[in-house]
């Protein structure tokens, strides 16, 4: 069935049961015992070691298929599977599995006069639908994220995994059974028609309460622009450093490679590196220089330019470009004010980084900066949910609204107040 | 100005130029201190109160208008102000002013093995904007919370008391100049055209942050259905009251009566009572005669109305109307399973209460049904942003992102995350 074109009318009745499926398993799924959903993520990871010949083999398929359709290298990449891989899968779930459970976790509580008590605790948020691309991993993190925060899952992954993806989803239900939860927790939906993803935008008749596109921006901007449901979506991530003059420069050098060039295809690699016109052009120029030196393309503005004679002048475009790749967007500012002027201006709000011991900048880089993530005297590359110690990612999101950031279980979660009373009425 | 009809294009350029204005306003006052917030706010109460006469002459005009076109007679009581209701107002913002500032609270911090500090801090949403209909406190309410929560608001308030909320806004004004705030941190739409609604739905491009309907259920439906961005809504509160034979029915009489009549037209009214079987008959017809006494007219299921005389009986639609009204419906159910079955199924997941005193009964209503609130042993009518201690509510979500029940200071933040290193690169 994977790839086959259906009518229309088929992909809404299918869609529309995998909904009312999803619902249905949401509910036992909210109030399964810590116990019980632990057994099953253990389980889910030993299948995935267990069947590791067998997905192996499913990505093979898959990668025949992209080579025979031309796929690029860099796609390639991202899809292949091999013993190393598959090992990093199950022991991504088994990290899941080890986490705190977050449900019925009380966040808050508080007496009030009348001797009510509340409680705020932690309730998963229901039934979660994630849309992606071709890394078959996402399968795997994608469901057991949200079997561990009590939600149902229903997955849409890209035609060009659909053999992995089916795969890993197989170890995955082997995990939902041993542990006696229903199979409709976790659903891969059999079809890869764009009409699939439609049909989940407009919400499966309120039966999806949350969409997550993991994928390239064109994904995330359909997603965004057309999902009648709330989306958690990271649209891009246009990092930056600031470099002040009370900065320790050697460690700034360390930084800014780390930040640009550990690995330039992450939302969290930096895109702009802002000098402070302060530092003497003596001291500045180690810092271009080692990037230059690691095989970075370096777009400065004018007095860039003038200083570092390998720099390539910046256009006003540069400013507002995630590259993604080995080139860095480099000015000089006049100070902290001026960066975080040109910060506020151009920031896709993801992660920024300062560099400084100078401790009132760091204060008003913090307080007037309004990033998901603001790192003092750290590489940007560390806004990643592992990084931060939430155990694994679903995503990292730009919006402002409910999940901000590193996505994990906590952030898949919404809450329910529980008050205990002895007989109170209102007056 | 007000009321008139203006040319659409108008109305699209007015609403651009009023989102472009609350963006500005919005960074000076993320970062504006608390103090300042203060002083602006307790400035507002004293100008409500100076300007009381000039308030009461513009809500003169408002009533005189309503009477002139027929307006119902429970409107026009919405509308109406005197000097206790004004007096109400300006308590509510020193009571607001009087909160805890959420900006820059620390909600969660912890440290990383490799030496970073992470801070999750709360920051403001940004641009909030507010559609209400004839209550003109709600220009008050609304703007005082968005202020205090360090976040533009646009207000959007009803033809029916646009003089009144012109006056309250006055005095508004004159707070946030008595503090240096920008004037446009709080700004009412000078013109009523349905619209300056369509133009906000649509997110006045991307200077609108998330939206907040305080209406009928035609209003926030529209919203709901239409808006581009998110929306904290309260859509309607189908409330119960679950009363186990365990409880101690004493209790229960006072807690039902209170539930229902206290006022009939609130969302935290309960709507269906819910009665379990093994209440011997003797015992539980005081709980409907006490309803009857009250004034309250009970639909019954077949075995209420073989019960109590008195009962008119229940039909299928009865279960899922909100009332707002003194009617209440009335069924017996098998024990706590078959009181969960049924408000999962018909519930609007606001408010539920249980009634009983056997512990294992309390814990399955209280982890089994997902609603914003639950109480044990209290009046539904306690779901209210002031009873929870949260000082003043903006509204009662009956969403699950971001905020749910009482929406209050805390619930109008967003939260970024401050990271603390001495060089931390990623490996």
């Amino acid at each position: 069935m994977l790839g086959r074109v259906e009518p229309i009318d088929d992909i809404a009745e299918l869609m529309a049961g995998i909904g009312r499926k999803a619902r249905a398993a949401a509910q036992p799924l909210s109030i399964a015992s810590p116990e019980q959903k632990m057994i099953a993520l253990i389980a889910m990871a030993d299948a995935v070691d267990r069947r590791a010949a067998e997905i192996l083999e499913a990505n093979r398929q898959d990668m025949a298929d992209g080579e025979k359709a031309g796929m690029a290298a860099s796609l390639l990449d991202r899809l292949k599977l091999d013993t190393g891989r598959i090992a990093a899968i199950s022991e991504s779930i088994r990290t899941i599995a080890a986490l705190k459970d977050p449900v019925g976790d009380i966040i808050a509580e508080w007496d009030r006069p009348n001797g009510l008590h509340i409680e705020r605790v932690r309730t998963p948020l229901g039934v979660i639908g994630v849309i992606y691309e071709s890394r078959p991993n996402v399968t795997a993190d994608a469901g057991a994220l949200c079997l561990k925060s009590g939600n149902a899952v229903i997955l849409r992954g890209g035609s060009d995994s659909a053999h992995s993806s089916r795969a890993i989803h197989a170890a995955l239900a082997e995990g939902l059974e041993a542990a006696d939860l229903p199979a409709d927790a976790i659903q891969l939906i059999p079809v890869t028609d764009r009409a699939a993803v439609g049909e989940m935008l407009k919400g499966l008749d309120g039966n999806l309460d949350v969409i997550i596109p993991r994928g390239g921006k064109s994904l995330v901007a359909r997603v965004q622009a057309e999902a009648r449901v709330p989306v958690f979506a990271h649209l891009e991530g246009l990092c930056h450093v600031y470099v002040d003059a009370s900065a320790d420069l050697d460690m700034a050098r360390r930084i800014i490679v780390n930040a640009k060039m550990r690995r330039t295809g992450v939302c969290g690699s930096a895109e702009t590196l802002l000098l402070d016109r302060l530092i003497a052009p003596a001291r500045l120029l180690p810092l271009l220089e080692d990037l230059h030196a690691a095989g970075c393309e370096i777009r400065g503005d004018a007095s860039v330019v003038q200083l570092f004679v390998a720099a390539k002048p910046a256009t006003e475009e540069d400013w507002s470009t995630e590259y993604l790749d080995a080139i860095i967007s480099v000015k000089l500012v006049d100070g902290i004010g001026d960066a975080i002027a040109h910060i506020n201006r151009y920031s896709s709000h993801h992660t920024e980084a300062v560099i400084a011991e100078d401790v009132h900048v760091v204060e008003r880089f913090f307080n007037e900066i309004d990033s998901a993530i603001l790192l003092h005297n750290a590489s940007t590359q560390f806004a990643d949910g592992g990084e931060f110690g939430m155990g694994a990612e679903i995503g990292i999101a730009t919006g402002k609204m409910h999940a901000r950031g590193p996505v994990g279980v906590e952030q898949l979660t919404s809450f329910k107040y529980r008050v205990r009373g002895n007989g109170q009425t209102r007056p």
